[in-house]
């Protein structure tokens, strides 16, 4: 294999035979291909996209460069697995592992840490007092089998080539490619050992897939690559125009999934969690046609066992589940509708940026977030509200943030006339 | 300037505004950007190309990232210098030099060691006993004010970013894009501090560009960044499907342009160094119309004054200008011509392939290049063979590598019917 000469065919739109593919990646895992090589093939690959036999033999050589847990061989049952592509307000995990665990359905997760306006599900955990994300593998394995869900931080020894190769990415503009976006994820969810995965792949402006045509070809790609590694995959491709909920923020998107757990939480959350949990409960060992699978997720919800699966899961990890325990912004300000009339939009890109200043998120994987800070949108999309109605809450640190945060969240709102209703769920594919 | 983004926005087709791109390469150039990431804009500019403005600040920036030598200034008087993009069997400087020199238009160049299937200008002159091509720049100044002509290797500290950018290229499969090679020549005759030159863009299979409308393109742009910087410049587009003259390898190509002094030499040779000698006189301050700059170059080679100035070149660089004193190689053999007729072509890359073999050239910068070995085309385009007479003689150190290379060499030359007239010069661009 000579790195240079498979750049140039590369980007001369040549198909790369997979072991030399597999080869390149490998090497570089190994620090015997340099970076610089790495990156020119990242940027030909963002040019010329990868065939499919090219995305399979990248994710497999992913998948090899490290170690690979077999969760579903060890717990002798089906694990079933949720993520997502990434969204603003994106709490999912939050609610549908305890209700895939309370619906008996076991849930294990490995999840990375992730940049972003927010930070990732692991973040989000850690605002709870005492919640331990650090699990051994054995850890993880032992307390799935005991309480049905765990949630653990993704291990180092797992898929390290695509921990380089997506640190190398995010800072030579190769992030947005859907062949290397489906194999980043989907080799992560093969080295992680579930067996059935539903993929929840976010559509609009506040997400990596723009279109729905681009996020349909997303998640036939990733489809395609479980089925090759034998993981059965459900994707849903959900609406991200707006947030999902109305919480955007570390602590208060885990004081949403409680409420959503404690059969309230916004109706589009909800739904979501509903349509992933019955897919998830579709995918698993438990045998369930649809309609019982759903009406089963709606129980859950309704009759207290899916807060009390969440209570087990919290406590098993360390945390204390009491939402009240949860940190709070010193500041909490309205921003008021300054006309009446209906919420056209409620621009998930633009919530996400306020996030982000507010200190919810980070740019660099060494930042700290800030847990207590974020937004809550109390009127969304299709709401009618009148003037001086607030149409959302800044949790800040302090009141000039607050202020700041509330004029630049006033911008991602648009009033006027009744918009035309948006499903959240825009299809379904398996 | 943050780097990423600005990767981003090339990558996305958007036009880098001057500053910025200025600011991009002078950071990396300190090692403030890392090699990653300007590979990844590399591959970026390779699909999305540069406008002329980006052309010039990348050119600008390169300029800028070392010292510059004003030759002319300091001299006093118009310095012409003469660049070639590369091709096989290109020894135009050694005679070119000479016959400026001969004819009162002083000379002064400094040239990069290059790689390639021979070593470069500075590689064949050193193949000349006691040649020594590390001057200062006081020392060319000086020898040029003495006896009108200096070839020097180029200082470390002329144009450190192209140096580091052009390895860079190297090895990421991002040569061939024509902004980044007219950038890459235009920042060190800039830097160089010729007040004038010619560049000789060939064109064929054995040249970077393969076709005219590529070269032209290199040529036109070449020219805009010689005009932007004060630079006369005229383009001379030379056929490269052939090689230059007969001879290919380092003390081989010396003896040529020696004979070619001496008033014989190859046509097709002879007739690039008289063109280009005429637009080499045209631009110096010698005030000549084009028909007498052409008359004094012929004349120059009819009368033994640039072979003299040749003589006086050589030794005032420590060199003995005896031909019969170059290195020889161990083994010369003939390759036969396998049937009678005329040649139709002598594919230059082929060739260049074969010359490589023997040892004459170098993939790796610190590689040493043999210089006694090559090859030597009796025939050339055009010319009738009777069959058994000889096409070409190897030069080689065993007999094995001389077998190897005339078989080799014998799938380079096409013989059959009589082929259409190919002129050498394809068009002047000025």
């Amino acid at each position: 294999m000579h790195a240079a000469e498979l750049i140039e065919r590369k980007r001369n739109g040549e198909e790369i035979p997979a072991a030399e593919l597999r080869e390149f990646v490998a090497a570089y895992a190994r620090d015997e291909v340099p970076d610089y090589q790495a990156a020119a093939l990242l940027m030909a690959v963002w040019f010329r996209g990868l065939s499919p036999a090219e995305t399979f033999a990248l994710t497999d050589a992913m998948v090899a460069s490290g170690e690979t847990v077999d969760l579903a061989a060890r717990l002798g049952r089906a694990v079933v697995d949720k993520h997502s592509t990434g969204g603003v307000g994106d709490k999912t995990t939050l609610a549908l592992g305890p209700v895939a665990a309370a619906c008996g359905a076991p849930f294990g997760k490995m999840s990375g840490r992730g940049l972003g306006h927010t930070g990732g599900t692991l973040d989000k955990l850690e605002s709870i007092p005492g919640f331990r994300v650090e699990l051994s593998t054995d850890e993880l394995v032992e307390q799935v089998r005991e309480i049905g869900l765990a949630v653990a931080g993704q291990s180092a020894d797992l898929v390290p080539a695509d921990r380089k190769l997506y640190a190398l990415r995010d800072v030579t503009a190769t992030i947005d490619e859907v062949s290397l976006i489906a194999a980043s994820i989907m080799s992560k969810k093969i080295a992680g050992g579930a067996s059935a995965l539903v993929l929840d792949v976010k559509v609009g402006e506040g997400a990596f897939m723009q279109t729905v045509e681009d996020a349909r070809r997303l998640a036939e790609t990733m489809r395609a690559l479980g089925e090759e590694a034998g993981l059965d995959v459900v994707c849903l491709l959900t609406d991200m125009e707006q947030p999902l909920g109305r919480a955007v923020g570390n602590a208060l998107e885990v004081r949403e999934a409680y409420e959503t757990l404690a059969d309230g939480g916004p109706s589009d959350f909800r739904e979501l969690v509903v349509v992933a949990g019955t897919q998830l409960l579709g995918l698993s060992d438990l045998g369930l046609d649809e309609e019982t699978a759903r009406e089963r997720v709606t129980t859950s919800l309704a009759d207290g066992s899916a807060l009390a699966a969440y209570e087990r899961w919290i406590r098993a990890q360390g945390g204390d589940p009491d939402p009240t325990l949860l940190p709070r912004a010193e500041v909490v300000s309205e921003v008021p509708a300054p006309a009446e009339g209906f919420v056209r939009e409620v621009r998930a890109r633009e919530v996400a940026a306020v996030a982000m200043a507010l200190g919810a998120g980070r740019e660099r994987k060494d930042e700290p977030v800030d847990h207590a800070v974020g937004v809550v949108c109390r009127a969304k999309r299709g709401d009618r509200v009148e003037r001086g109605e607030p149409l959302a809450e800044i949790h800040a640190r302090h009141r000039a943030a607050a202020e700041a945060a509330g004029a630049a969240l006033l911008a991602a709102y648009e009033i006027g006339g009744e918009p035309e209703p948006r499903p959240l769920v825009l299809d379904l594919i398996r």
